[in-house]
This record gives structure tokens, C-alpha cells and sequence, in this order.
């Protein structure tokens, strides 16, 4: 016989914790750890500094960048060290902006973007730039041909990002990039998701600048990275000492270019088999749950993701109030972006991928990583739809669909690939 | 009998290396990298999450700016965490000049500020801005009048420093902080030398922003703070999510923000004692270098300065030498600030106090910490003279002067503020 809700989240209780939200963070590889509390306390000197602490901290430096480079097939002096993605595309965009901007004051986006994008093109607008937004499809792919339509003499910048935050929904930037290339306009694309999981060569991709963190990929946060290429002239973000080949100003945290090194390296080492190994972990999970929990949609594309991101929305009911009920029974997945669950606002990809309002409400985003094992989706097979039944009987709109007041709009049987139009005819 | 020059260079091999350089980056504290070991395993869940790890990561960085602002006796809802105390310049600099730029574009600052400042406010000019840059009198002090002087309808901001990190002045920023109330002109302050070593309070300072950096007090490299009084309005300088209360995105970087509590808590319980014993050290540094060196200068003031720094010109020679020779004897030390010691130019910092090209040259930065002892005084001491020296046989500008054809802008005597004109009537 099953076992009921109570009998499962008291179980949960004597269970370890199961965290599914590596798109949110990352816990850092033992060895990596080990990394930073080994140069904490041996390598502290400042690598701007003229002695020996100070040329052995500036060796480390270097060698951490070679080493990234490596990981990217492109050259050290591309490498520049920041402290976060969202640094990183602040500074692409803006520097780009600034140091661009008697050319043209047209720059190109999606509507998927992560904030750190969108919110620096509504910095810029505020400064007289015009930005176009395109729209993605229902399964979150930006159409390249939609890029080359956007172009203009005046757009200095395209910026597209290489996998989404929410949706893994992978973009094909190799084609974005030669139309931007043809054209001579500069592309940008954030990889902050997909350094670590996917193959990134910025060369083959055609990108002039990408953007990298190291928490996404078992580094410690605060540290993270911008490839530009050789050639590609940016403003400053951040203006200072000489540090970074005199374009952003502070002085290095050696200890934590070191720790993505080699978080990178060991990543790049295991990617082949752990890429296949969490895909078919992700399509039994994915699998697993449309068929287990009526009225379930898949949200972005059914292959072209990422190997550890699933996304869902289950009709009636709150993610938020999902998130709630898995965290009692040992798990920790999101609702959608981590930066913004602080707000109730829905989730700007799902809106831009079509889905109504009050479905986007009822997303739940799953990740996995290289902790993640067959027994966890196991357990996340029986809890899940325990939650979503428990939840909507709770829900007044599961009881007026009971009595038929109300439509369905996701089939009972689910689906991979909805496209939904219209809604309820309400918005929350 | 005295050893010798190479005597002392041979003995020095079997010696720890001494550590002179503490305004240019300190050794965290054990008790810190402990506690970034520790937190690295043990709570790396994203602050921005909805679950149990998200919670507990949002309690310690908050549990840690509360602590933060507890040492500076101010509200936890004014301290903002940043990657470094440059960064935390350029956003107290260009989001303020940013946000008021429609009130006006007048901006006052001194010629001895830090590159994070300097640059920030030539990149301001680029834009349009108007900055006056404050001339201090030969021993690095500003004269508050002058910020009176130089205040103007447009003025939106001023920004002092608090310490100087070359010759370690303290300026009078209560006073210019009280002026600039009475203009209601906001005050920036960087404070990156002065926290840890001197009592900071930015209230009783009157400054309405103020920047500060980890790593100068034994925390780790890539974390910074900037102070912002509520009520003061800045423009963001690094767009995204919805951290540090929307004002500056990127996941937080939870560990390095506890370490750095823990630094300058262990910092402020020591900082009584502390003061005491590095300011008889660097007295006793003083006091013997000038007297045991011919021709020999203290830059800055000879007691409003930080209990931890010395600083020296030595005519004749070159400060670059210097280093090279005390490298090899064992010590670290700096002709400057580290930050831009990869440029061989004359420091800023010096040239504004007055010292020609030439005798900035031969300048050495000396700044102690909590690791320093009587008995490294007492090697330095014996080993600086005969570097010196050495240095001093081999200069071409040393034996003019004995042979009569070059005159000694440093009396042979030396001295603790000695206002020089001129110079030997050329520029190197």
C-alpha cells in the first residue's frame, strides 16, 4: 500500500536533505575548498605588489586565467576576472554602450534575458538608448533570422544568452553570431548557466563577449568571469588601480580566480558522462512527473536544454505554495529565478514564453547536479504529486474545474509542448 | 663588529620573511579562514531562496551586516556589501553623480586620493563633469576652509579620504563633513586604510557615504563595503536581481561577508591595544631610519597619520632598488601603492605634497600589522642602513653630490617635515 502525505513528510524528517536548485548556487567541491583555505593562509600577498608574496600571488593569477582560458580554447589575455555574471553583463553591456555610443545607441535583446541584462538595458534606455526586445517561441528559442530583421546602422550590441536561467531552454548563438558578425555588430551572450554543462567555445560561437560565474559551477560565490576578445573595445565598469590589464579596477581575488580554475577544470573533466548522466535523470524526472500529476505542462523545449533543468507548471495551484510543502518533506527546488522570489510578480520567461499569469504562478523549477542520484528522483516521484493532490484540494479553481465553472487549460494527461493561448480570461 | 652588507643578505635566508606591507593586503586572520572553510561547506545555499539552506544563508549575511554595522554604530539597512573597496568608490562616485546629475555637475575631491576615486572622477569628466581636485598642504593634510572655498551652487559631492594609503594622513573629515552639511553637499569618504586602525564612526564624521575593503583588515581579498546613510539617494552601478535591497545585483557573497564581520570585530577588540604597539613600533621605524640614514625624509604627517605606516624618501636613490634589495634580505615593503607599482611614474601622492620627481623616486612605503614585532624593527634597522648605502655607492647623482656638482635637497641630518622647493632643477 502507498504511503499517505503525513506518513512521507514525516519520513522525510530522518532523510537528507535533497537539493534540487543548482541553477540557483552550488556547494563547491570539497577540493575546491581545499583550494581556498590552502591559499588564504599560504598565498596572501597582492599581486600588484614588488616582492616575493606579491609575484608568487600575481604567478597564481596568471595561471588561473591560463587555465580558464584553456577550459575555453581562447587566449589569457580574454580572460578578465570579475566579481560575478552579473557584473560581468553589466559590464559588457554598458561598457559597450559607453564606448560605442557616438556609432549608435541600437542595442538587441530577448524578452528571456536574466536581470542583469534586461535591468542594464533599462539603465541604458534611461540614458537615451534604444533597446529592442525580441520575442522568443513558446518553447523559449529565439529565431535567428529575428535578429538580422531587428539590425540596424545604429545597433552597436546584440546580447543573447547562450542557456536560460529558468527554462535551460538552450539558444542556437553560433548561427545569432555570424548574422551579428556579417553585420559587424558586437555579440554578447551570457553563459553564466552553461559554463560547466554544455559544451562553450566563444570562438565556435562567434561571441565577442560571454559572460561566467563561478557559484554556478561548484566555485564559491563572488567570483566570476568576462571573456572579451582580442580587439573588442569596452568603457570600464569599475575604474581603479592597473589591476586587469587596467580595465576594472580592485585588487584580485586571487584565492577565488584559483578555487574557478580548478572548479572549471573538474567540471570540463566530467562533463561528458555527467551531461549524459543528468539528462536521463532529468527525462525519468521529467517523464515521471507528466505522468504522474494530471494537468502538467513541460515549460521551454523538450531537448534543447540543459542536461540538469526541468521546469513545470501544474494548473490550479501556487508554486510558491509547492516550494513551501517540498521544503517540509526535505527539498529545495525554486519557482523560478532565485533573484526575484522575493517578489510575487510572475516569472518574466514564463510570461514571455506565452503561458498566462495564473499558470506561470504554478512553476516549479527543478535542477540537478553532480550530486544528484536516482534514489532522489525516486523519492521526488512519490512526494511531488502528493503535494500538487494535497494543494489542490485546497484550491478553490480545482474545485470550480471539479464542478466545471472553471476550463482546463493543460490537458489532464499533460504535455511536453503546449503552446497556451489566452488564459482564464482573469489575470492575478 | 657590525656585520656586513652580504653577511646580513646570507643570514637573512634562515630567517621568516618579514611582512612590511599591511596597506597593501593583509594575511587573514586564522580565526577567519576558519570560519570561510566552515561556511563553504556548510551553508552555500543562495540568500534569494525560498527553502531551509536559502533561509539560512539570508540569516548569516544579514546576521553579519547587523554585526557590521554594530562596529560602525550604524543601521544594518546602511551597509551594502560590494566585491571591493574600489567598486565601492565607483558606486558611491558615479551613483551619486549619476542620480543628481540634473541638481548639478560639480564635483569636489583632493589630488591625493586613491586611483579608484581619481579614475572614477576622470571618467565623470568624460561626462561632462566638473571636478575640482583639492590641493593638501607638504605634509598631505587638506585644509577644511578649502572645501568651503571651493563649494559652488552646482556642487553635488565631496569625496576625502578618510586615511591616505601611501603616507597615511588622517584628515580632518568631521570638520569637511560638517561643512559640507551646513552646503547640504553629500560626503563621500574612503575609508579603506583607516577601518580596523582608527576609530571610524561615519555619524560622528558626518559622512553620508563611505567606502571599505576586506582585505586591508585580515579578511579576504573580494570583499568590500560602502556605508550609505538612509534617506541618500545613489543610482545603481551594478544592475540585476533583487540583492542588497535592490541596490546592487549579484548573488551575495554570504562567506566572505561573514568573514569580513569577523575581521573587523576581531579588529575593533583589538584596535585600542594594537594602536598603542604599532604606533610605538613605527616611532621607534622613525625615528632610527632617520637618524641611522643620512639625507633621509618622513612623508606625511608626523602624528596625524596611521598608527601603522611610515613612510620614507632616501635622496640619491632609486625606491624601486630598494625593494628589489630588501626583497632579497627578506622583507616586503612598497614604493607606493600597490596598485600601481606596476607603472614606474613618480606617486601621485607624494608629487602632491610637493616632492620633486627626483626625490619621489626614492620614497619607500613601511606599514606594520598585528603580526609585526620589536625584533623585525631591529632587523630593519640594521639591514635598511646598509642598503642604502650600498645603493648610494653605485648612484651616479650620490657622487656628484660628494664631489660638489649636485646640491642634497635633504639635509644629512634628515628630517620629520621638511617643506622642499624645486628640486635639483631637472625631472626624471
Amino acid at each position: 500500500m502507498n504511503s499517505t502525505f503525513e506518513e512521507r513528510m514525516r519520513e522525510s524528517v530522518n532523510r537528507p536533505r535533497i537539493y534540487f536548485d543548482h541553477a540557483a548556487t552550488t556547494l563547491p567541491r570539497p577540493e575546491v575548498i581545499d583550494t581556498v583555505a590552502t591559499l588564504l593562509k599560504e598565498s596572501y600577498g597582492n599581486p600588484s605588489s614588488f616582492y616575493q608574496e606579491g609575484h608568487r600571488a600575481a604567478e597564481l593569477l596568471e595561471d588561473a586565467r591560463a587555465r580558464i582560458a584553456a577550459c575555453l580554447d581562447v587566449h589569457p589575455e580574454e580572460i578578465f576576472f570579475t566579481s560575478c555574471g552579473t557584473e560581468s553583463d553589466n559590464w559588457a553591456i554598458k561598457g559597450t554602450a559607453d564606448a560605442h555610443r557616438r556609432r549608435g545607441r541600437h542595442i538587441i535583446t530577448t524578452t528571456i534575458e536574466h536581470h542583469a541584462v534586461l535591468h542594464s538595458m533599462e539603465a541604458l534606455e534611461r540614458e537615451g538608448f534604444d533597446v529592442t526586445y525580441l520575442d522568443v517561441d513558446h518553447r523559449g528559442i529565439l529565431e535567428p533570422e529575428k535578429v538580422r530583421e531587428a539590425l540596424r546602422d545604429d545597433t552597436i550590441l546584440v546580447s543573447v544568452m547562450m542557456a536560460n536561467n529558468e527554462i535551460g531552454t538552450i539558444q542556437p548563438i553560433k548561427v545569432i553570431g555570424s548574422i551579428c558578425r556579417e553585420a559587424g555588430v558586437l555579440l554578447h551572450s551570457d553563459g553564466v548557466q552553461a559554463l560547466g554543462a554544455i559544451p562553450v567555445n566563444p570562438n565556435e560561437l562567434n561571441a565577442d563577449m560571454m559572460s561566467f560565474s563561478g557559484h554556478k559551477l561548484y566555485a564559491p560565490k563572488g567570483i566570476g568571469l568576462l571573456y572579451k576578445r582580442k580587439g573588442v573595445r569596452i568603457d570600464r565598469l569599475i575604474d581603479g588601480g592597473a589591476q586587469e590589464k587596467r580595465q576594472r579596477g580592485g585588487t584580485e581575488n586571487v584565492t577565488y580566480a584559483v578555487a574557478l580554475a580548478k572548479a572549471l577544470e573538474m567540471s570540463l573533466a566530467d562533463m561528458e558522462k555527467e551531461s549524459k548522466r543528468q539528462t536521463a535523470l532529468r527525462d525519468r524526472l521529467i517523464h515521471g512527473v507528466i505522468e504522474r500529476i494530471p494537468h502538467t505542462k513541460l515549460n521551454g523545449h523538450a531537448t534543447e536544454r540543459l542536461p540538469n533543468n526541468a521546469n513545470f507548471s501544474f494548473e490550479f495551484i501556487e508554486g510558491e505554495s509547492i516550494l513551501l510543502f517540498l521544503d517540509k518533506f526535505g527539498y529545495a527546488c525554486s519557482s523560478g529565478s532565485a533573484c526575484t522570489s522575493a517578489s510575487l510578480d510572475p516569472s518574466h520567461v514564463l510570461l514571455a514564453i506565452g503561458l498566462p499569469a495564473e499558470i506561470a504562478h504554478g512553476s516549479l523549477r527543478v535542477t540537478l547536479g553532480i550530486d544528484s542520484t536516482d534514489e532522489q528522483i525516486n523519492h521526488f516521484l512519490i512526494d511531488l504529486p502528493l503535494i500538487v493532490e494535497r494543494l489542490r484540494d485546497m484550491s478553490p479553481l480545482y474545485s470550480d474545474y471539479k464542478r466545471g465553472v472553471l476550463p482546463s487549460l493543460i490537458p489532464e494527461e499533460g504535455s511536453l509542448d503546449l503552446e497556451i493561448a489566452g488564459g482564464y480570461g482573469w489575470s492575478s
